[in-house]
């Protein structure tokens, strides 16, 4: 752990005081050198030398080689007067070259003024690279690390953590890009100091992190060497104008709000409607038909009666405690409503009607804002289809009912989006605990739904679709608790970024807005989903699957095709292929046939019985060196799909009562009878694919990326 | 055009002639510098001066900065004589140093012998760039160009081409590397001579060509700038022994055989049998029950009936003439039968058992394969499930019928991959035209089928999977040609290096073979699928598609969320976002609400009635400045998903009646409805996905692809 003592913030806090003083947006050269010292990140040694023995000693300390410089009012021409020296390589040499100096000065201008000789430590060698940091409007302080030179800047291989990065933060950076090799020494030469260059990564983080007022920062370039790294240039640019923070209720209180919300003990629907067609009808028949158990009050000015329910002027005139109001009127009669909502002392408010920000009507979604911000109203939307919580049979929505339980909550920001995992959900029979509009996201947004579904017992996946994060600091330290416990799935749509940034730093400049989504993401443990269906696929399969226990897998395949591409999905999703050891090839190949091949992946061949499935899988999951299995099957007359599926489950039930417990997925190539096969083996616990070698080792490769981040692996 | 004369070839085949009989494996510098000038590929000049005035010209010939350096057998350490002089940057610089270093070399030693003073050129500047070439078992010669440097070395950015390579490819190489902009000139430095390094590219792929005893070549570096590309270090190894060239028939014979073979007036079922079960009763049921209208011969030792067709002993008993024969045999008796169908001059042999190559049974298959060659039989397999023309209503296979008709030939060399084939076919309603299985690949492989695919009016797309190319150059050549009338998809599965190869040149270590497929198949104009669903997904979808006729691609969305997702798909599948029009802007503005957004996603925004998306899409069928529509479709009540499919295939059609074709796709997002939505849609060209934004614009991507690759654009 860096600690940053007091004195060396004071000695930071004083030369910025002296920018700000001066009205300037960026530090000095030697500015820039003493904020570094003050944190410890090495930048090139220097001082000024009064006599040989003076330099021989600066020159010993800072390291050779040095280059020697005359320091005078009266000599402009350094190199002209004999003044500079470089290349000095000895204390020996250094007192020497300080008397040439001094001797050569004199010749060239007797009456020179002479203040000392520069000693200067001379930096080169090992590898180039770009140290930095920017402030970004969603993610705050991030730390960039990057390979120097051109070359990088054309290929953009650079990577970000958020400000303060841990130690290990800064490791995962110097293996995090692409050419992450050079660091290991190439052709020969010595692998950089990675204890050292990391250190100064961390020092960097630190520092933004506690001067907010910087608000870009180059080292560039950094030179990294066997013996460490050193910053030959440093470039700060600070901007002092003051940050309003953004609003952040209590976690506390975030739970307590999110429990009334989602799991009401009554629900008030302002704009209930008995006419059908209008969306306070389809609200109220969802919460009706959709087995809702508790209070329901629908509010309308005239009506005393809505679909059996006694209605009410005002959510003010209803006699109970309401947890949650469902709002189905026009946008211009929401400010009001919610007033009221306020004075009811309800705390939450699903606002499905759009009109607000999205319309351009800024003002309009400031102002309910401010009304949820006085009365502590939590407001859900605007601009949503509301939101589905399955165990509490509760469908807060204007779209169709859905109710089959499960343990994956969803969300997404778009309404088409919360649509298609309706519908999937529903093909694909695929459970889900809740499913939730975010929409314009005045207010609730996606880490109050993880805070939410972190210590929700119905909910064991979050997944969600969103176009951007209000506040990525904020998802950023929740999430990377949340994902520690259960997977994190995020799909972030817009990754072609708006346009360049105007940027006044190289760091800056770099900062392609997907990139550092992508990399805080990962470090906050979130999986990343590339496309929608891969959000989908994971959000049902990753609950679907025990953790794996270690890095093992092992394919077993009827297909020798379907091997060879399972091989090429398990590279590409990260996944090890154990490489077998002899025992254990031994042990498979008692059952498959002597032309088959054992080896990973274990082909038993085609036109094999049930037995030979049967054995090969026990085996893969008995041995306790294997930790995941990929199943390639391959319809025949011989074993037909529904029995391959049958007795697959059977193995895994009989495994199971003996503790034994592996994620198993599989590929089913064959005719159509290969679809019942695999909604079979899925409904009982191994996600299967018909038709495709892809999909089922992404959802494996998905497990194990969110096993490795929680660090179960 | 490149054209290298003969006396060009004798300089450097008098060079090869030296190596050889001296037994070497690898050329001398000053010999590669030969071969290099022999085929006009810049070297830094050269040339030994005999007076000041030589000097001089040939300086100011070769081109500044040159370097003179004394010629004596008796002068061993040149700089401490004052014997070289670097930088010399003018022609009478030129006759200067050469006088000096005559005077330095007298001053040094009187009596030393002088030959004379090297004037050599001095390359430096510019971009480092790599030009090399090797020979790949499948591919044969293939020129490669990278960026150099140790970067370069680590990043393995490198392109590859088939050698010899026209201008045109080479120029594509250029473009070709992750860091092409290096060459556009960074840091404000000049762009590099394209035209000059292109040759470079050329000249070299012309000579490995042309000699094919240079097995490995590399020009490392080359120094590419605003004045040429200069080649500084010249690598050449050969490899003299003689390579046996892969039997290929004339292309006119595989035609006429494959016709016979996939569109047979009698197919003879050696193994044919009354017992079901066997292979041989399965072959016989496909082929009556699928409908086969020639004749049928089931063979057989004993039986005089099977199935009610006449059986016979032996081919050789069969009245007529017999197109193909269809093996039902175990392994040892192939041989032996397929000798009688060689006396019978069938022509081609469906080799469905296993039991060859795959089992390691290389003799077996060996010997059939020499039959094959020696009675002219075409060998299909061995170790295949047969193949499908569905033309023909031939299902000549063991496995289950097929016969939905349509426009896409598949093939597999994997069975398994086959069965997936023929079970997402079924379940997608994909009609085929053929569908083959090439397992061991004996004799028929991927070009032959390219061959007869080409010039069969029944197929329109040709989506193959493979393992390998026994004959990558064969392949490539004619898939270049095939590609660009009908589409070529692959899927090449084994996409993990089989581990390092041995390589003694630079060029050859940087060769991963996928990275070759990548190259060659892309130069061949053949679309890579990445996924089994790709290939199956791009099968259905690019004949269903018609051919764009420009780059302006125009998403219509109801869900502004699916417009973000449709945009990223649009980057990471290189279409291109049409910049709208004002005019055209205000026109679609016309059919939206005020706070829809247009310009491109043109966001109608949910809830609309059909008539916008009636409008919307109308608008972009009709305006000519729009080559290809994205739909984007949000389920709700005011448009149900069948009301808004019958909706586009009336718009589509009325805009067809008008002469009016645009491809379109769409991405579907609602409840379970759209699935039949999207079922509809896509029978009736418009191809059109559930939950997945994704899937559509990749299918629309790879229609461009083939569209650019064919020239068509």
């Amino acid at each position: 752990m860096t600690t940053i003592s007091s004195t060396q913030k004071d000695a930071v806090r004083m030369v910025l005081d002296a920018v700000k003083s001066s009205g300037r947006t960026s530090l000095t050269a030697p500015e820039g050198k003493l904020v570094c010292d003050a944190y410890g990140i090495p930048v090139p040694g220097e001082g000024v030398a009064k006599s040989a023995a003076d330099a021989a000693g600066m020159a010993a300390k800072m390291g050779f080689p040095v280059v020697l410089k005359i320091v005078s009012p009266d000599i402009l021409h350094k190199t002209e007067a004999g003044g500079v020296i470089v290349g000095v390589k000895s204390a020996d040499d250094a007192s020497k070259a300080y008397e040439t100096i001094l001797a050569n000065a004199k010749k060239y201008k007797a009456d020179a003024r002479i203040e000392g000789v520069q000693v200067q430590q001379m930096i080169a060698g090992g590898v180039e690279v770009i140290v930095g940091a920017i402030t970004d409007n969603s993610f705050g302080k991030l730390v960039a690390f990057g390979l120097g030179g051109v070359l990088v800047e054309v290929l953009k291989d650079v990577t970000f953590r958020l400000a303060p990065a841990t130690k290990s933060d800064a490791m995962s950076m110097l293996t995090g890009i692409q050419a992450h090799e050079m660091l290991e020494g190439v052709r020969g030469s010595d692998p950089v100091n990675k204890e050292a260059l990391s250190e100064v990564i961390v020092r960097v983080s630190q520092l933004v992190h506690d001067f907010p007022e910087i608000s870009e920062m180059d080292l560039n370039p950094v030179f990294a060497s066997k013996a460490g790294a050193v910053a030959a240039d440093v470039r700060i640019v600070v901007d002092f104008a003051p940050k309003t923070p953004r609003y952040r209720p209590d976690e506390a209180d975030v739970v307590k709000s999110m429990n009334r919300i989602m799991k009401p003990v009554s629900v008030a629907v302002i704009g209930a409607s008995a006419e059908a067609g209008k969306i306070g009808n389809s609200v109220m028949k969802n919460l009706i038909n959709g087995g809702y158990k508790g209070q329901i009050y629908p509010v309308h000015p005239k009506a005393d009666e809505i679909l059996g329910y006694k209605a009410y002027k005002s959510v003010k005139d209803i006699p109970g405690i309401v947890d949650v109001a469902v709002f189905a009127i026009p946008a211009p009669f929401v400010a009001g409503a919610l007033i009221e909502c306020g004075e009811k002392q309800i705390p939450g408010a699903v606002l499905i009607p759009s009109g607000f920000a999205e319309t351009g009507n800024m003002a309009g979604q400031e102002e309910i804002q401010a009304i949820g911000r006085k009365y502590n109203v939590r407001l859900m939307g605007p601009n949503i289809y509301g939101f589905y919580y399955t165990p509490a049979n509760l469908c807060a929505t204007f779209c169709t009912a859905y109710d089959v339980k499960g343990k994956a909550a969803l969300s997404s920001q778009s309404g088409g989006i919360g649509m298609a995992i309706i519908g999937f959900s529903r093909s694909a029979k695929m459970g889900v605990s809740a499913i939730v509009g975010l929409g314009n996201k005045s207010d609730i947004d996606e880490d109050d739904l993880l805070i939410f579904f972190e210590q929700d017992d119905n909910t064991q996946i979050i997944a969600q679709h969103c176009e951007d994060l209000k506040d990525g600091r904020a998802f950023a330290e929740v999430a990377k608790r949340v994902s520690r416990k259960k997977p994190v799935v995020m799909l972030k749509a817009g990754r072609t970024s708006a346009g360049a940034k105007a940027a006044s730093s190289h760091t800056g400049a770099l900062a392609g807005n997907d990139k550092i989504y992508e990399d805080v993401l990962a470090q906050s443990g979130v999986i990343r989903a590339r496309s929608l269906r891969d959000l989908l696929e994971f959000a049902r399969g990753i609950p679907a699957l025990p953790t794996p226990r270690g890095e093992n897998v092992v394919i077993i395949t009827g297909a020798g095709g379907s091997g060879v591409l399972l091989s090429d999905a398990c590279v590409d999703n990260n996944l090890k292929l154990m490489a077998m050891p002899a025992d254990l090839d031994a042990a498979f190949r008692k059952f498959i046939p002597p032309f088959g091949a054992a080896g990973n992946p274990v082909d038993i061949t085609g036109g094999e019985p049930p037995k030979t499935y049967q054995n090969t899988v026990k085996l893969g999951l008995e041995d306790p060196r294997i930790h995941a299995l990929i199943l390639g099957y391959w319809h025949t007359i011989v074993t037909p799909p529904m029995v391959f599926a049958r007795l697959m489950v059977e193995v895994k039930n009989e495994m199971l009562a003996k503790g034994i417990e592996k994620p198993m997925v599989a590929s089913l190539a064959g005719d159509v009878e290969v679809e019942e096969a695999a909604e079979y083996l899925y409904q009982n616990g191994i996600p299967a694919y018909a038709y495709s070698c892809e999909i089922p080792v992404a959802v494996l490769g998905a497990k194990y990326k969110w096993a490795r981040g929680a660090g179960l692996l």
